[in-house]
């Protein structure tokens, strides 16, 4: 979007974003609870408002939102449109977009999602999009491909917030002698962005912020860090700083969804809330 | 839709259905390839013309289709308006269908994908959904809630056929200690099946047929297994047998999707070469 770097790719344009604004990802749930609760209708017209008082409030106080695909497919093709229409108003308000869909699959499958979230022809097209690695990162490729090409990013969800992902995200591979799940994930999409396949920084993760160090260097994953759990999960901006310290700058997005939205449906008290964790997440990355 | 038995779940629907014609589930994969193939348009349009050959090729000779959603997903609201049109339709004919979606999420944006595929309100609305456990069987617990209470099912993707994915799902678990990433998943599967909160039957497993045989009995599973890989990925029939042996009657569904696709779009052939498929997995597994 008129970014004058000739090179770099999604971590760079995320780190641009971040050093002119600071470190949050602002969540966009139009959950049938927080609908209610912004006194909006459990519908795809809902959607359209609680989207569009998003965006008015997040625009030139956070770089980057992330729309959470599963609130609009609740509504099928029409909460798909309301979807449509709320990337166009995000992108026409200078926000980059994360899809927050967490896509997996293999082949031309896969290739088939790379094309619907990631492809510039595509109504659904964001600036990157979540997938989850189950099939293996190999199985990834088409989308990191895709994402490449068009200096635009897939976020792999590798070490996830909730307790219930730990036991199979720590399991050590090559029958106990190998590394355990996440780090092996983390050391390949380390490789993928030093490949040269595709720019750096085009693969990044999501990697928990209420979670213990990582055995892995995180400062060397060479792509942008989606961390949730600040705020309303529990770690402090403090415990997130330490987990992610050495980290490049604009490199670490902390995401904040719930503690924000809470502050809505006003557009002045929702941007001053995104604001201050903003702010608090950018003393403590700094 | 209209089944007289009062329990059973999922499970128990499959079964009844492959009783009656055999253990064949049929994808649905309108690629660009095949859209081409077929000598239709790649667009909305194309999907339902591909859609309605299949519908009309696979009504009473398989029990089961498959759509692959990410294909509808290509062309966004358009796409999945086509995918809602063709779930219509698919019931009007007496099929069940299997959404494969492989959705992945937690808490209540897990509930919102539960919402989107299997409540019977939403316009996706289908008898099962494929989803990925890499945050976790618990963490789609939402979703299993929701199937069960509408006799629907949920397919989980334990042990995918593709190599990539071989490394992370045989991670030994516990330090090293423990089952690996599939066997504890199947485990965890056989237990939801037989916890009593949700009907016996209402969650799944996809379980590769070119793989070795799991340490976990599959015929304790007691929930729908989806094999695919039969056909243009290699295992034939008779290596679908032996790694399913002992699995109860309509347990076990082979998932044929290219290998048949590619008799299109003919109606008479695309329905013979289901029908051939078909009987070679009955005879398999009989």
């Amino acid at each position: 979007m008129g970014d004058p770097e000739p090179i770099g790719g999604f971590g760079s344009r995320v780190a641009a974003a971040v050093a002119a604004t600071g470190p949050l990802c602002a969540g966009i749930d139009p959950s049938g609870e927080l609908l209610g609760q912004w006194g909006m209708t459990d519908d795809a017209k809902g959607l359209r408002q609680f989207g569009i008082r998003c965006i008015e409030a997040f625009a030139g106080v956070v770089p980057v939102v992330k729309p959470q695909v599963a609130f609009f497919e609740r509504f099928g093709s029409t909460g798909l449109a309301a979807l449509e229409w709320l990337l166009v108003e995000a992108r026409e308000a200078g926000l980059l977009v994360i899809a927050d869909a967490k896509r997996a699959d293999i082949g031309s499958t896969m290739a088939a999602y790379a094309t619907a979230w990631l492809d510039p022809d595509s109504p659904l097209c964001a600036d990157a999009v979540t997938a989850v690695p189950y099939l293996g990162l190999g199985a990834l490729q088409p989308m990191i491909d895709l994402a490449g090409a068009h200096r635009r990013g897939v976020i792999v969800v590798v070490r996830s917030s909730n307790p219930e992902g730990r036991v199979l995200q720590g399991a050590l591979t090559r029958s106990g002698a190998g590394p355990s799940v996440e780090d092996m994930l983390l050391a390949e999409i380390a490789q993928a962005n030093r490949a040269g396949g595709a720019p750096s920084g085009t693969v990044g993760a999501v990697v928990g912020a209420t979670l213990q160090p990582s055995t892995f260097p995180l400062p060397e994953l060479g792509g942008t860090i989606l961390a949730p759990g600040v705020g309303a999960q529990g770690a402090s901006a403090v415990d997130a700083g330490a987990l992610f310290r050495g980290c490049a700058p604009g490199s670490v997005l902390a995401n904040v969804s719930r503690s924000v939205l809470a502050a809505g449906p006003d557009v002045r008290t929702l941007a001053a809330a995104a604001r201050r964790a903003r702010d608090e997440m950018g003393e403590a990355l700094a």
